[in-house]
Formats: C-alpha cells, structure tokens, sequence
C-alpha cells in the first residue's frame, strides 16, 4: 500500500463528504474506521435490522460492506472530481457474519486510468477476536463525478 | 423453469416463512412479488434511505436484492427441513439503479444435490418501463436449516 | 440481439482476423461457428491433448473457450482500429465438460462506450445432443488495436 | 499457510500424480514448482503457440494456470482417494501476460469439509523480475475420485 501517492491532499476529506452523500450507509449504520492511500476499513455494528434467520449477519450487509470497502480503497486515489463506479464485484463468504460489528477491508491492487481493481476481505470481530467471513475481487471505473 | 419439480408441496409458504424471518429485508423495504419452482421475483420499492450520492438505488441495494432473488430461487426447490446458504456470486451493475422500485429476477440454472447455481437480472421500473440494471451469477448451497 | 447495430460493415471479417492471430485458438482447435452482431459461437472438437484425468475436457479449455466467446461476441460491434480485452470473467462449471465438441455460445448483454459485459453458456456436445456444461459473466475493455 | 495440515502424508506424490493424468497440463506445458499444505506453484515456459495477437501469453492460458493452480492448493489437504473439482472460479486480468515464464500461486483461503475457498495470483516472470497479470478467487469441491 505505500506505493499508492494519493492525487489529492485531502483525499480523506473528499472520501468522508462522498460517503456522507450515502444515506444506504446512514441506514445501516457504517463508519469509516480508517482510510489510507489505496486503503479503506469501515465498521458496521451489528442490529436486529441487519441480520438473517440465524441471527447474523445477513450476506446482503456483508456485500455490501464489502462492495463500499473496495469502492472507497479505490476512490482514495482520486484526484478531485472524480468518483467510481463500482462495474462488478465477485464475494465468497466463508463464514457467517457474526458478532459486535463487521469489518470490511478494502485494498487497491491495480489503479490504473480508467480502470481500478481491488481485494476485500470482511471479518466478524466479537470482543476484539477477528473471523473473516467473506473475501471479495472488485472492479472500479473513474468517471467525472 | 418447467423442468423443475419442487420437493415440497407448501414450496411458496415456506420461502415466505424465510423470508419472514430475515430481518434485513424488512429493513430494507423487499416485497416477495412471484415464487415458481426454481423462479423468485423481489420488488423494492424507492426510499431516500436505500440511495447513493446521485439518488440512485446504492449498489449495495442491488447486491442484497441479487443475493437474495437468487437464493430463493434456489431455496423453492428445497425438501422441507433444508436451507440456503449462500457460497458466493458475481454482479455487474450495467446501468444506475433508478425507478420508483427494484425488481431482481432469480432463476435457477442447475439444481445439484448439494449446490446449485443461479442466474439473476435486477431492472429498475419507472412507471412501468424496465431498464436492467445488474446481472449475477450465484453458487448456493444446501444445508440441514 | 436484434438490437445491436455492428459499427464496421465487415465486421465478420474482422472478427475471423483477429482470430486468426491467437496462436492459442489455433493451438487448442478452436472454430468459428457463427458470427452475428453482439454474438459469436465457437466450436472445438475433442482431442486427447485438452482433457483432464477422467477423459472430459479440461476445465481450463472450458474457460478459455467461455472467455474468447465473450471476447469475440464483444469484438464483433467495434468499429475498425479497436480491440477488446478481457477485464474479468467469473465461470461456473456446472457439469463435466463431455462430447465430439464444446460449443461455446457468447452474447453481448450492454455493449457501452468503454465496457462491454457479456453473458456465455458453454455445451458438450454428442451425437447432436448438448449438455450445458458453463455459465459465465465477462467484462470487456475497448482499446486501440 | 502454516495453518494448514495435510490429510496425507505422502500429498506431493498424490498431487504429481493427478497432475500427470491432465493431458490438457502436458499439452500447455505446466510444470510443478513448489507444492506445500494449501500451496500449489506453477510455472508455464512460453511458447508461441500460447500466445494472442499481441505476442502476450493469451488470456485462456492465464486463465487456465490460475485455475489449476488453486485446484492443486486445495487438492494438497485431500486425503488419499479425493479428488477437486472446480466449481466456479473468477479472475481478473491487470496486465499483459508477458515473460520468460507464466508463475501461477494458488492458496487456500479456507478448508471447509466440502468447499474449499482458493485465491490465486497469476505472474509473468522476465529475467527474473515478476509482474502481476491476474488475480482470482476459486471455489473446489470435494469429491471422490
């Protein structure tokens, strides 16, 4: 990740104000828990809304922590102006989603132009022990914002 | 879709009983709107809190209403005493998610014992007129529920 | 498929051109079945050299096949000076891949300024019988050739 | 990778051996480089019948080092008389497959009784020095052989 020399300063303020624009991410209840050049960790603590007939988390939560991980790892290289698109994404979840909160962790593997491709790996954490639940492939495209 | 034969005679009551019990689909506002053997039609009508920055419908909403149009898809051509889990899938989102609600259209191409694969499309309708938003393919699994 | 409009009058021509150049297509077997705007289909007769250890076709000539299906069915709606290169493709095998031949079938599902995504279903194919073997979702880049 | 413990002492035989009965392997030119618990190497030497028009090694071949290159990461925790089988795996293309060689690593993500989750970097090595061509994500089942 050190290689990734962000466009923009204040990318970590064009990422909080493109998140905040989000009212899915309002709704759920995500946080940004870290965003470095071509990094992004969110957290999503757990609520009856979001979980399936088990009880856990429901794998639609853990796609879409995991779609916003990768989109905002991305979207930190940008030079202002620009947002991503998310143009496809491909998630195995390995584990149910259990416990105090969700933690997506996106990561860039490829910028390139018009192109950005990223790895998403999510993880239940319950009193700080980790279990990655889903990991995911994701492909960004830069457009005029 | 005529080639398959549901294992269960109630196959409709028992997708609505799961369905029923995932707390995020009625967080979210998903309505079951067709349930045929190996076929689900979702609805999801637009609400500010299911947008993204352009008040589209967030990706994370396509994701969650692909996932779930598949897997109960898959899940009508369950024996009573079985579930779906989901093991992974693939979207494009090939077009904003926009209209006055989402449809996601799960059907099932192969029905193997222990997996089963579906396809999905998500459209956005706007007064009756369907523009495809996503297309997905998805690998389930069945396990004793 | 109907809908699509090839942006080059020779579009048939092209296509075969640029298959001519992969030393891999001519190294495997592959043939042009038909050629439409927004489709291609492929052929590949079964020889001993591309099967696995229980004599089907090996799951790696299956996915080369899906992918230059994709490829060329997107290739077949540029304009002339263009070329399509394979961003992701994500394939389900869903049975052994068995027969005289794999019949590889892509279709373009939006065919956009940048990216073109497809859909491929991949067949074994005896005594004029096909089993599907494959399902696929691709994603396709237009650059300078 | 430490993690993971073999079900078969003698699993690098077991692994040469089901290597050695894939036509499609010898045909490609594949060569094990390195195989540990969860860990499978691959290295594919160029040659012009692998190519695409460019001269770069073609996508289908990328495509098929990567999926035997997890298939083998997973098949090393078998225990004697199993075998995998692919069922979907998803890859990226970031860069031209371009070198010497094509290196192929496959790890295994998780171990699960029946699935078995792979992720897989694709290289081209030029002189010694490695360039990522592809990443991808891979699905196994177990089964008998």
């Amino acid at each position: 990740m050190s290689d990734f020399v962000p466009k923009s300063e204040n990318y970590i303020q064009l990422v909080q104000k493109a998140f905040d624009q989000q009212g899915f991410m309002k709704h759920l209840g995500v946080e940004i828990a870290d965003i470095r050049p071509g990094y992004c960790e969110l957290h999503l603590p757990y609520k009856k809304e979001l979980d399936q007939h088990h009880g856990y988390f429901h794998g639609g939560v853990i796609g879409s922590l995991a779609d916003v991980s990768g989109g905002f790892a991305g979207f930190s290289l940008l030079p202002e102006g620009k947002a991503m698109l998310t143009v496809e994404y491909k998630l195995n979840i390995i584990a149910p989603g259990e416990g105090d909160y969700l933690k997506g962790v996106g990561r860039v593997v490829k910028a390139g132009h018009t192109l950005t491709v990223t790895e998403i790996d999510v993880f239940g954490v319950s009193g700080g022990k980790e279990v990655q639940c889903a990991t995911a492939i994701q492909t960004l495209m830069c457009v005029d914002s």
